[in-house]
């Protein structure tokens, strides 16, 4: 383990965050709201002194092991979520330290389950910090650094690898670095355009940004305590159509800018697009009776899944209001997540194609010993290890989430509240059902189940492994 | 593919269950039931008579591959289902022969969910068959025919495999005959050392007979419509012990009879009895409130546990009045299940145990990619080959889990009644929770929920790959 270098990265990271936490304060100085921009000014002091702490003395050895990148990302996000949650105690607008936490964690990890009753009462700072996060955890903060931080490329790949969705990543182009600076200004790209887009709408310049940066990390949290109901059906419509196309792995834009449009158009894109279709036209068909037209049916089913799948968490309807079915289907829409490569979270749909041809690999094994398939996706062989990281992933997943339900169930809620809450924060959609609803949020949970919904968080974000490979004792050895 | 074997140990199948049939009828001898033992009596010669147009024509070419061992296992377990289901329909105590089919198999296949909704007036016959249904059922009819059919033994072998439970099946001696009869002699004397000791306390010599058949292939089909609430401490006592002994892998008993103690005690029997015991004590301590004295709650905790983790079913006490951090537990515990290789269902704690390892092991391959680890139980190395099967497992079992929950859910039932009785039938427990709760029944489902428990009873008694095989259609190709 390279102490130093995670030390010297932590540090990098501690700076740039000082800068992130400059524009709240612009914000905050736009709308007079002096006292609470102290706040935040004296976080980013606070982090810029760490940061220049932790770089104290010179880094001899700078390689890294694929070992130190897990660490470094799990530990980053930890650091940066800590330090994103001072200024909202610090301004006494979330009073509990351990509340404050859970909103920054849901905020970076683009969960967007909230603690806070009355948003609307928060300052505009906050309410832009908490955009905020979602936008630098979507991407990623490291791929940020990776952009600008003087790192060879084998190990800013470890460092991208860990933090990057999906069973499989790839550079877009031979350099690191490169691969880093197109992403982000994709990303930056794509949240203009919808920025600007819902300006034109019924929304004010200071929601349409917060509403863009929501979307683009595939957050969820909004200005409004209604969420998204009320902002006018033009709004809604370029909020679904974005929170598509955050779904879809970066990759594919990228690929379609180079003119590569056959090949922009993976598997795991078509995959998707077909999950969206198929569930949009099931819920229209499911919930078309309990509106006047069809056509407000398929507008709230088309809204409410794109929300699911990209794992966002908007809210335009209160769907507990539907058929069982209906939520049925959300509720394990829940697990299939959004592309690999993209902003939005879940276990990823190119992960449930492995899953689903690995098994039927297994099942000609059980009749051929001898002959063993390969997976094939988009004509590409997967290396075995990737089947067997999928399903390893699975097995985790699996183990993670029965855990956390048992362990939540003590809050004497019901069964459907404890698996939707650990369901919507383990794979970092936002709201759930009962009482972790579309209406309802996360503040009544016990200080053990919010503890425990951090975790999740943090692990589904960055994808189990890293976080269990930083808590490994082994790890941690020699 | 191999028809006409398929066909001849089909024809041998309906010959055992002509003979099976005529036990009912003795039982209805000695209650005078004669209107309702001439349905079993008519049944028992269709039965008799199919097998034997089966077994028409001279079968030149034995050999049977692992395929066909698959196929044979699936097919025996519909037909005998089938003719299970007759005398019930006939007898109209079951009056749709949907619910009849629902009930043989949740018998054979040791379910333990009825569609009665009142137990107590059914004939003795009919009350025996579903008792011994599921004795049937529980250590698998096609062992039983290998005990007794002049096969060959890699013949026999394929078919035991793929009836047999758990990721991995061996044979005790090198016949797989003896092992067959081996298994059912040790089946048998558990049995009848349930049934003397349940005879001493306050049942019935019947009901003895019918909870020890119950109990021994872990089914849960009662004779009272309050299962056993109200049979005294002494038998709870004594069904909870056989509930435990019959989830333990016979090869254990065999080990134990050839004085390898410390052999027969493997790292899955242990991981069970761990899991028993903290699972009881844990209850125990959520409920302690609930009861006049520890003891009553440890009792009831014990009785519960043994039933859910045996995928038995019997039911002493309303859990759904406990909290439900309790049920909660009991919700998770049914996917656990028992040892592989003994007559209880779930998923079996040998492939969570595989799993996990399998899951770290892939911890360590991200960071070691050249360093493959083996996975180890018992000291003795798991193969690839399996442990990548029980990875497959996990994934069939969880997208035919979700399928039918989602199909479930369109009766307009909770998300708990559909993830319970799904959950309940899939691990071939019995009863689940709410709707399909332990002092409800399943009789209320739509035909087509019924069917999609249908199959997934019989998915889950034979554990996903035979089913699956079988209904593929590249099975049947050439």
């Amino acid at each position: 383990m390279n102490h130093k270098m995670i030390r010297n990265i932590l540090g990098w990271l501690l700076l740039f965050e000082c800068g992130f936490l400059i524009l709240p304060v612009i914000i905050g100085l736009i709308y007079g709201e002096f006292k609470i921009i102290l706040y935040y000014l004296i976080t980013s002091a606070i982090s810029a002194v760490t940061g220049l702490l932790l770089k104290l003395g010179k880094t001899k050895k700078t390689t890294l092991y694929a070992r130190d990148g897990f660490v470094i990302v799990t530990l980053s996000w930890i650091v940066m979520s800590f330090f994103g949650a001072i200024p909202m105690f610090l301004t006494k607008e979330i009073p509990n330290f351990l509340d404050a936490i859970f909103e920054s964690v849901s905020g970076f990890t683009t969960t967007g389950a909230t603690i806070i009753n009355d948003i609307e009462v928060l300052s505009h700072a906050t309410m832009f910090w908490r955009s905020f996060t979602h936008w630098i955890g979507g991407m990623g903060v490291l791929v940020f650094l990776m952009a600008f931080l003087p790192l060879s490329g084998a190990q800013n790949m470890h460092i991208m690898k860990a933090e990057s969705s999906g069973p499989s990543v790839s550079k877009l182009v031979p350099r690191v670095r490169t691969t880093a600076l197109i992403l982000y200004l994709l990303y930056f790209g794509f949240t203009l355009a919808e920025f600007i887009l819902l300006a034109f709408g019924n929304m004010s310049v200071f929601e349409s940004l917060c509403t863009a940066l929501s979307t683009a990390g595939t957050g969820g949290f909004g200005i409004r305590n209604d969420s998204l109901a009320n902002v006018g059906l033009y709004s809604q419509i370029v909020v679904t159509v974005f929170m598509v196309l955050f779904s879809i792995t970066f990759t594919s834009y990228y690929l379609i800018l180079c003119g590569k449009l056959k090949e922009a158009f993976t598997g795991e894109v078509k995959a998707f697009l077909m999950i969206y279709a198929t569930a949009t036209v099931t819920i229209t068909i499911i919930i078309r009776n309990c509106y006047d037209s069809l056509y407000q049916a398929f507008h709230r089913a088309a809204f409410t899944i794109a929300s699911t799948t990209s794992s966002t968490g908007f809210v335009i309807v209160d769907y507990e209001a539907w058929p069982k079915s209906a939520q049925a289907i959300i509720l394990f829409l829940m697990f299939v997540g959004a592309c690999a490569g993209s902003t939005g979270g879940g276990i990823k749909v190119s992960r449930w194609v492995i899953l689903f041809k690995g098994a039927i690999r297994e099942l000609h094994a059980q009749f051929h010993p001898g002959k063993v398939k390969n997976v094939y996706m988009d004509k590409k062989r997967v290396e075995d290890a990737t089947v067997n990281s999928v399903f390893a992933y699975f097995g985790v997943f699996i183990l993670l989430f029965a855990t956390s339900v048992i362990i939540v169930s003590f809050d004497k809620c019901d069964f459907l509240t404890s698996f939707s809450a650990v369901n919507a924060t383990i794979n970092n959609i936002g709201p759930g059902l009962s009482m972790a609803g579309p209406i309802e949020n996360f503040y009544f949970f016990s200080p053990l189940s919010k503890c425990v919904m951090l975790i999740d968080m943090l692990a589904g974000r960055l994808e189990m492994f890293p976080v269990l490979i930083t808590f490994m004792p082994s790890t941690w050895k020699r």
